[in-house]
């Protein structure tokens, strides 16, 4: 619960002061989520969850429409299944969790809990796959994974998460990377679209691929701290796994060849994306396409008058129920101005006013938590007016993240000692640092140093690049690609 | 994938001759589900997860419609958390996997994986409820679970399974039993409307009761070998957790009160259940309302017609799917026969053949899985003709299972020795011993006796028993209550 007192909640921190400080209260305080006695493990609670229920919907919907289908695999991983891809072993084993004793016995061997399930499903695979009529294999898994991190944050990083990881089997190079491309495109749809989240889109460089791929692509997002969240990646394996697990085809010559093999995944760390993108110091700012209530009704006005404002409210609720508008009201014992903090707070998109004055005018005050505009509007309209400002408030939302996206964009930094100038000024000003678009050679040292000398690392080097750098922004030989450098979560 | 020669598979194991190999051989042979080298660990297969699907779709829009919401817990408890609750560690720990080791190093104190979340919940609602006005908590999760337990059976008993587990906080025992005795009438409603599967609805013995619980309901299901599943259960805990957890609220005379608890699950068992009731000796058969594929359109005739009839299939087709049936084509180059005996191992409700003579007849022959009957259906009439098979053959099967359950209830059973003789003579010619609705005293010992000499176990108190007995089946003392008795899985 937010302070009693009106006004804007002393309780959430300004992001100016401390944005870590400011998400971490502002979840809390909207009842997303709250902390367990488990090490980084986080409860998901009725809100939280429902963000991520929508996101799942849009999500699951394309996935069916491109032919992909659910299905569920164990969870917990023999140890043998991770020495089969080496590079993957060597990504997640500082990671697992193990299972080492149950029902009251010691495991002959220890099961990890999954942190990603490439290899009990490339197990799986090869018992499936023989020949190109089994191809391709189009499966995806919504399920929970764990990652033992040191250090956790609520949503972005949780030792247990939820998400969707797909992946698939091809008959040949051309089609699995079609099929990556094709799911990060879904990945970009969704969460530009949905989630109101403009996005890079481009390739990782080798150094952040995942552990096991050829190819990583990744959709990046940039929050209001300047730093940038990972929020989607599809991955082109080749044949690394399908050679680790024997996922071999008869083609139609009659020869065995390896599949080429493709995984992809989002998880719940979108909904904290989320939260940081469009959050401001009242607390949420949710999408109306994913917020689980779009509108709150609150009576206004003298007490006397409030049976009738009341009675007049609960026409109009349902209304706007019958229009597919997900509305409540607060007939709370509370004064309006709590409740409208408290409703910012959580941030509903849109409140809708009621008093004794709206109804001699047959009209209702309709507010926006984006822009906190107020329009008077007739009642006969309000359906319909209703549904015209969650349209805008979804595109405006994302219009002011692409406009704050470009506001942080530094396309002139072309050294490293410019670099370290611009650090110097954004953090003396308190200013966000943002993204530096910079020419690469392509070796990890230089990329390595970068990072060591400033905490920022290549995000992807984008499909689309604003513009083009000639020289490495570390070694200042001739650039192989332009990429992203940012801080990230 | 069945014989490629026609006739009934031969690798389906009848019914009559060893059930469980009946089931065995029909769930890996329609594709449902694969082992895997985790004991007691399944993979759902796209076709065996698809039914889960459908069957999470109709349970989540009721729970949502009586005011629950979804939320997720972690899946990791920490060992001390098993220990305020006797009955229930009692209950569980037997077979409880156990995390000892993550991120390379020994945990302090052992995490279980869990097997239900009443101790998680319990925690976290001990700090979320502190007034009236927090009540009632009403959520659900929809999450895997683990059972190590000794025997399995695919679906029916996995080491991990999927269910939903709902778990409700109240201010007064009667509103917590209305709650618990509701959430069992939406199971029921669900299995029985959707699965088709008829169910005997009622309270469980207090030996068969929830670990921790006051009270246990449950619906039972019989399956075609006369064995019992319990499809669902809903439990009432009075304050038992309560106290375990310190879960109380100040009442509107400001006094601290425990909460009253319920919980209530169903499972991936389901899928199983549905198998055993509705399937035959040539396979699934599938309730149309959940099946991944409803009808299936196989042309048929000389090869040189087959360009013109799958023209017109591809235009019938797309008819069907835009009255939202979930059809599809089978144009593979297989013979009709063995194409006809695939579909119906995997349970399609109906099938559609068309051939060069329907065309010239402006027809299509509808064949039913269930019934094998064969209807010749005029093409303008396709479309509507299929729903309206599809409700009958969704009826047909429930009263089918219905007339099943009558044809095996036994209401004249009053004495352990007329139990044996019945058991067998059931064995002498083969016959399914199904239930016995008997007499029970109510002591622990009599039940427990019944149990050891006959493997029938109580399967619960119906609401509405066919007749009331007057003397318990195995000490001839008056009978407390009227029980259905059965072997169970």
């Amino acid at each position: 619960m937010v302070g009693k007192k009106g006004g804007i909640s002393k309780e959430i921190t300004p992001q100016s002061v401390d944005f870590s400080r400011w998400y971490i209260d502002t979840i809390k305080k909207a009842d997303l989520m709250d902390y367990t006695p488990v090490r980084g493990c986080i409860v998901f609670k009725p809100d939280g969850y429902e963000l991520w229920e929508r996101i799942q919907q849009a999500m699951d919907r394309r996935f069916k429409e491109t032919g992909h289908r659910n299905a569920y695999f164990p969870m917990l991983i023999p140890e043998t299944f991770f020495e089969k891809e080496k590079e993957h072993i060597e990504g997640f084993s500082p990671e697992l969790p193990w299972v080492t004793e149950a029902a009251g016995e010691k495991l002959e061997e220890r099961l990890a809990l999954r942190p990603t399930s490439e290899t009990m499903i490339g197990h799986m695979y090869s018992q499936w796959i023989q020949s190109y009529r089994d191809l391709p294999v189009l499966i995806n898994q919504w399920a929970n994974v764990f990652r033992w991190e040191k250090r956790t944050l609520p949503f972005l990083r949780t030792s247990e998460f939820l998400w969707q990881e797909g992946h698939t089997a091809h008959a040949t190079e051309e089609e699995a990377r079609e099929e990556t491309l094709q799911m990060l495109e879904i990945y970009r749809e969704v969460i530009e679209e949905e989630l109101a989240i403009p996005l890079f889109v481009g390739q990782k460089t080798p150094s952040e691929k995942f552990a096991g791929a050829i190819d990583t692509y990744s959709v990046e997002a940039m929050m209001k701290d300047g730093k940038s969240v990972q929020a989607g990646t599809s991955h082109y394996m080749g044949t690394n796994f399908a050679k680790g697990f024997e996922i071999k085809y008869l083609d139609k010559e009659n020869q065995l060849q390896y599949v080429h093999t493709t995984s992809w995944g989002t998880s719940t760390r979108l909904i904290g994306s989320m939260i940081m993108v469009h959050g401001d110091d009242h607390g949420l700012v949710l999408p109306p396409r994913v917020a689980p209530t779009q509108v709150v009704m609150i009576p206004v006005g003298p007490s006397k008058t409030r049976d009738l404002v009341v009675e007049k409210m609960h026409h109009l609720y349902e209304q706007l129920k019958a229009s597919d508008i997900r509305v409540r009201m607060d007939l709370r014992d509370e004064t309006p101005g709590w409740k409208f903090n408290e409703w910012e707070m959580r941030g509903v998109p849109i409140r809708i006013e009621l008093g004794p004055r709206d109804l001699e005018q047959n009209q209702a005050i309709l507010a926006r938590r984006d822009t906190g505009e107020k329009l008077p509007v007739s009642i006969e309209q309000l359906a319909a007016q209703v549904k015209e400002q969650l349209e805008a408030i979804q595109k405006d939302l994302f219009q002011r993240a692409l406009q704050f996206q470009s506001e942080h964009m530094h396309l002139q930094i072309n050294t490293l000692e410019q670099l370290h100038q611009h650090l110097e000024i954004s953090e003396q000003e308190n200013q966000v640092p943002g993204w530096v678009l910079a020419g690469w050679c392509g070796d990890d040292e230089c990329e390595a140093k970068i990072k060591q000398e400033t905490r920022f690392t290549t995000r992807n080097i984008p499909f689309q690049s604003p513009v083009e750098k000639e020289v490495c922004i570390h070694c200042g030989q001739q650039a192989k690609h332009t990429v992203w450098f940012a801080r990230s979560y």
